[in-house]
């Protein structure tokens, strides 16, 4: 494939090609992921989440800098589970500060693949995989919201940043969408707020409560990300807990755990494909849909019916070797 | 099954315990569903949903007393797509109001059921059928956020009500997450706020927008819930929708597409079940994950070859008849 070819060897608009192809699912995306697999492995993903308001972007925005200042080569993916719309506002945004950096240095993207078959979560895995391969050695996911499904692509990462802020986005929003337990590192931004102090206080008293049995104990760093004041000593601590966890037992099993999902997902997405293959050339549902005495027998019965015939073809297309 | 006769003869406790099998998706649940569905069909179900603070849960009550006072019988469901904790204060809350009733005419749930196989909105639909079997006439759906998931949530009611106010959640919000797009019934409750008016305006402007291309015009209601003004006209307009849906072409279409993703999911989430009891029994990921050899081949691959001997597996349990 000429796209990944050319990705591979350093040029952007091939690069953002690829994603987009991976990103929609086109027909052959899990080849390409398995024929790059081989060239993954080498980037340092982090995770950057938190309420909106607290300075996600620009936080984002300075540690790119850090990053890049150091060398390295930066990807940043902006994931937005909720929005149905692609994020255009958005990656302008990430563009005009990517032109700080004129540099092939750095490359920004923006997913929304919501409805993708195997998930957000997994697309972001896919996507960041693809970085990866192409050589950015920095990978900086930033994902909008609080909800579960944030929670889940942070888990992708590395180093979860969870970035809160005095007075804004409510700490028990957090606590109940389970940013708090999937935190590795804590930021408290506009540390210029008069509330700042309290506001740290309470985050040690909940982690004082939560996190007795967790080898790692999260930091909480103060930063103005405007400014950049406290950015080197959250660099510092990102790196921190990157070489911790290679050496860590208990959380290399977590990443372990973490592969399990991934090949679960894998395989489901992969099934859920031939369903619809299967939809598509063999099986009308329409048809059924639209037949009275069909769809009287409910969803249950209908459900048990696809499957068997579902089955049959696949041992028609599959046949056992024995 | 015990349970489910006492539960359709009018026991709550096993209607209680009767749903929370089907919530938790224990074994032998689909064949439960399956044989409740022909007593399913005659409820009227009605989902409500709006940003935080614009009080759904007042409104929830108030017409609950209204079906209740013409002798209807309720059950509320409250879903919580973001929290990962079981519904426990909501719970409470609830179960506080429904002693304002104190008989069988009224049952009360929260569910946060997050991680099912079916997915949220499944799980809700499911428990929506048991309540219709059990007899409940009136079902409302409650559901508490403003993301994609309660947007599927709430594909699950005949007639969804959106329920804004003044001042609180940001319409642009709302219309991002398609809140907009799946309103067939708007309330702006609190209307004692005073830009109120202006609200409507805004809202009004957004649908002549957006719903030209509508056979359905969605009313908007002003309500101040707390008093009960305003909420005898909603139960009205969420009756002319419910009369209004049964004789319209293009609704009824709109219906078995539902039915169709319905089906769909159910398959989904049969096939994920036998790949469960395929690695519980069989295929042994765990081993997989802790081979260096076997894990460095990377998801991709491993996902592949998880499937081949799946599809092995099963064609060994179930042998094509000829």
């Amino acid at each position: 494939m000429k796209i990944l070819e050319e990705a591979l060897k350093g040029s952007i608009r091939s690069l953002g090609k690829l994603i987009s192809f991976i990103e929609n699912e086109s027909p052959g995306f899990l080849d390409i992921l398995k024929s790059i697999y081989p060239l993954t492995g080498k980037a340092k993903i982090i995770g950057i989440t938190g309420p909106p308001g607290v300075g996600k972007s620009t936080l984002v925005s300075r540690l790119a800098k850090i990053y890049l200042e150091k060398n390295d080569t930066v990807g940043i993916l902006a994931v937005d589970p909720s929005s149905p719309i692609s994020g255009g506002s958005l990656l302008g945004d990430r563009i005009r500060m990517s032109h700080l950096f004129p540099s092939s240095n750095i490359f920004v993207r923006s997913l929304s693949s919501r409805g993708t078959l195997g998930g957000i979560s997994q697309a972001t895995m896919n996507v960041a995989r693809v970085l990866d391969a192409a050589g950015y050695n920095i990978i900086i996911i930033e994902t909008v919201g609080v909800g579960q499904a944030e929670v889940e692509i942070i888990h992708v990462a590395d180093t979860a940043v969870v970035v809160l802020a005095a007075g804004f986005g409510d700490e028990i929003q957090a606590l109940k969408a389970g940013l708090m337990e999937v935190a590795d590192i804590f930021v408290v931004n506009k540390a210029d707020l008069p509330d700042t102090s309290k506001y740290v206080n309470t985050i040690e008293k909940i982690l004082l409560k939560s996190s007795s049995k967790k080898s790692w104990t999260p930091p909480i760093v103060k930063t103005i990300a405007l400014t950049g004041q406290g950015c080197d000593e959250l660099v510092k601590k990102i790196d921190e807990h990157y070489e911790f966890c290679k050496e860590n037992e208990s959380l290399i099993n977590e990443k372990r755990k973490r592969q399990l999902r991934e090949i679960k997902r894998l395989v489901e997405q992969k099934i859920k494909e031939e369903i619809e293959v299967f939809f598509e050339r063999e099986y009308s549902l329409e048809e059924i849909i639209n037949n009275d005495q069909q769809r009287n027998k409910g969803p249950y019965v209908i459900a048990e019916e696809v499957l068997n015939a579902f089955w049959k073809s696949q041992q028609r297309s599959k046949p056992l070797k024995s």
